[in-house]
């Protein structure tokens, strides 16, 4: 019996990767080496990444890469990275990290730029520990850009043909015919963004207006911010830093979760492309609404006693905080009234641009989910109609439709089932957990938000949870990050054999 | 300009039912002319019906029933009965019925068969008041059945195909050639589960095991459970009774939302049909892995203290009661552990089977979707091959395929829409709500389940809601119950002109 996939393609593909992990290890490590804390964390996995992925990489590859052996490439990179991050972690044997089931859970939230942690005390841990957090993130973000531009396009169930459109719409193949070209314009954006972010930072510390940003602080949330991850070496999150930092944060969480082909244009001046893009235009919607909604109500708490410009701060800071996927908090947010807080938990769902750092179901499908169902409607009543789906203009072809009403319905189902689980989980392990706390906590390591609602709340940590329950989000935040299908079509026997 | 749509055509049917209406009307006009109670309140609507009915039946009809005069008889069939059916309640005038919003509520959560009460003491109300509140859910249980194998069939983005598929499936059409036969069979089988009911449960209170079970009980029970509706006369809905009753009521609830047309065929002998239908075993297996996770939460919580035969009958009775939308509650599952909580709140999303009086997003749907995503899971890596989906051995079309996927989510989405409005009105009106209490709210009225959970839990009431919230749950079960696509294709402009 032969196996259908060709393994030592797909594991031959994470060994480069893999053995190139030295180089985002080198900054902890360096940092290490700076403050005089330990090295040997970060040393380690340096030195084992490069020899482990050498090896891996002289597997002797049979066959090209095809959907198979993605997919397994996919599924497999992410997991390896993870189980590497953890290194770090269990070797510094500081706070909750030491545990190895929290080592893999602060791994995985890292590396899918999730940002939940089991962090309890954060000054528990060097300063080099939470530059990996960073890192990882960072490095999180940059893989998922790649990933979205040069494989993800060709694979995943509503992926595919979404990419496929996405690329129609904003003409990224008149843009750059090779792939690779494209990637390496999308890799130049995105640390251009992070090196502008820790200017602007470090700028506001400069001129006075943000006495608690050290030159850490900037790289760490610039790390962090620009790949919507949400990793923040301090536990009160962004609430540490002054409104001028929180006002700077906002526009790079928004622009990590937009379009990175759409910003290479309006880089070029061609700003017309913003108004063309129906994604655009309903994403900014969506933000806007969303801020409208959550400032309407905190006006009508009254409680807490925030001003006009607080109140504006925080429902913009925490509304693109969330719609983005970033996770920083501002505020205790999980103060606010049920209202505030659902209207934050709904916005989990969302999610930014396709073809960005964001994750979640994303603005693309939603836009495309409720022109086709208006589509249907209208249809509905005259039967004899043809009417496409357009999207800036382009026809989205009738597979796609289908493909993207599958993706967004499987995403609901499989958050549906991940509460059932914890829930259960939780009440078995005798841990006190409401529906709510068990639904925010899946939204939010599924759609790697960050950041729930009750035990595992902004200023808080996932750590209570029981340690089954950890591993299963673990497993979510995985499943998440790369749109399902990877890791689905793993699970089904035809994969495997014929 | 002419309007599109030939609502003489349509409101000229709604005459035709209205002109009927004085049928149901006359149940509890007998029982409160027996009882010596008030008999206007049941008098004055049956001469109104009538009237009104036979004069609208008048309009002159110049068209024939297409798609669009269907989808506006069907939603205002709906409408015009919950209004009609407000006046019995208002002219009694007594307890919280008496308010107009509460009234609407009351009716609409009557002729939809959702079962959520505004009622706060059961005692302030008639017997005669009792009965039209399970006429109401009776009617529209018959109601539902009719429209599901006539006209529904036809229209509905999701239900049109859906309803053929199951035809196909269980040669409907072989069965009797001319639906009006067909609906007739249909009929005649509801009426038959009804009075068996009656006789079950008298037969109970005869040889002394339901001591609690008046032949009054017996039917207003009966009209409810045949139904899946889920009103009571008695607060502690069946609660009060013997489990004796609790385990006879289990079946017909499960009878309930089996499909009619299998049922038809199981008491013509032929009991193969059972094991042939993918749905019944996936809606038997459904009910069985709920009351066997249920179970094993109670067992394990160990509080309330429950002997063996009472965890089972409560876990299967919640379950089945639940995943049936029926509403019935045997015991107060609100102070049920989250875990046991949040399995019912999940069950509320199911619904039995489609061709049934049962309500939510329906068994046959689930399954179309779960078997479409794992092909499409077979297809993302074996491009070339094309593999259809299978229901009982048919092939579903892969138009019908896209129509189940965007009515499962667009419910999903519709439910979502709906907390976010029940969670802020509640804040704006500053009554306490939480968010599992507005989800569960929102669930238990769009998929006309009936209790919720907290708040409007099984043994409370939704009267608390403000009433801009109540008036939005009365729409909510207005849409859900009657699939939502006939009341928003009357929100598209195309609807009405060209
Ligand atoms: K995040
Ligand atoms: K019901």
């Amino acid at each position: 019996m032969t196996l259908r996939v060709d393994w030592r393609v797909s594991v031959g593909l994470v060994g480069t990767i893999l053995k190139w992990l030295w180089v985002p290890l080198s900054l902890p490590f360096a940092l290490a080496l700076y403050d005089g804390t330990p090295i040997v964390p970060f040393l380690l996995p340096m030195i084992g990444t490069l020899l482990v992925g050498a090896g891996l990489e002289r597997l002797p590859d049979t066959r090209d890469l095809q959907a198979r052996e993605a997919f397994l490439m996919v599924a497999l990179t992410w997991l390896t990275i993870a189980l590497v991050g953890t290194v770090p972690f269990l070797l510094a044997g500081s706070g909750t990290l030491a545990d190895p089931v929290n080592a893999l859970f602060e791994s995985m939230s890292g590396i899918t730029t999730t940002g939940a942690t089991v962090i309890v005390d954060f000054d528990e841990h060097s300063r080099a520990i939470h530059l990996w957090r960073s890192t990882l993130q960072w490095i999180g973000g940059l893989g998922i850009l790649v990933l979205a531009t040069a494989l993800l396009s060709q694979l995943s169930v509503g992926g595919a043909q979404l990419m496929e459109t996405e690329s129609q719409t904003q003409d990224v193949n008149k843009l750059t015919p090779r792939i690779s070209e494209t990637a390496g314009l999308l890799w130049k954006l995105y640390i251009g963004l992070t090196v502008l972010m820790i200017a602007v930072l470090s700028l506001l510390r400069v001129i006075g207006l943000a006495p608690e940003m050290t030159l850490f602080d900037a790289v760490a949330h610039a790390f962090t911010a620009v790949s919507t991850s949400g990793f923040s070496p301090r536990g009160n999150s962004i609430a540490t830093f002054s409104p001028a930092v929180q006002w700077a944060v906002i526009p790079f969480m928004a622009l990590g979760a937009t379009s990175f082909v759409l910003l290479y244009f309006v880089l070029q001046g061609d700003f017309d492309r913003l108004r063309e893009s129906d994604e655009f235009r309903f994403y900014a919607g969506i933000l806007g609404v969303f801020t409208a909604a959550v400032a309407a109500v905190l006006f009508t708490d009254a409680s807490p006693a925030l001003t006009v410009e607080e109140t504006i701060r925080h429902s913009l800071f925490q509304v693109v905080s969330i719609v983005t996927t970033t996770g920083y908090a501002s505020i205790d947010f999980d103060l606010w009234s049920p209202a505030a807080k659902h209207l934050l938990f709904v916005g989990m769902f969302i999610g930014g641009m396709a073809g960005s750092t964001t994750c979640s179901i994303k603005a693309l499908r939603w836009l495309v989910v409720i022109k086709a169902f208006r589509r249907d409607l209208f249809v509905a009543t005259t039967p004899s109609a043809i009417r496409p789906v357009r999207l800036s203009g382009n026809v989205v072809d009738e597979e796609t439709v289908r493909d993207i009403y599958a993706y967004t319905l499987v995403s609901l189902v499989f958050f549906i089932l991940g509460t059932v689980f914890v829930v259960i989980d939780a009440s078995r392990a005798q841990v006190a957990v409401t529906e709510f706390e068990a639904m925010s906590a899946v939204a939010a390591t599924f759609f790697n938000v960050g950041p729930a609602f009750g035990i595992a709340g902004p200023l808080a940590s996932y750590e209570p949870f029981p340690p089954s329950t950890k591993f299963a989000m673990t497993l979510l935040m995985w499943v998440g990050r790369i749109e399902i299908i990877p890791v689905l079509v793993l699970l089904t026997p035809s994969f495997w054999r014929s």
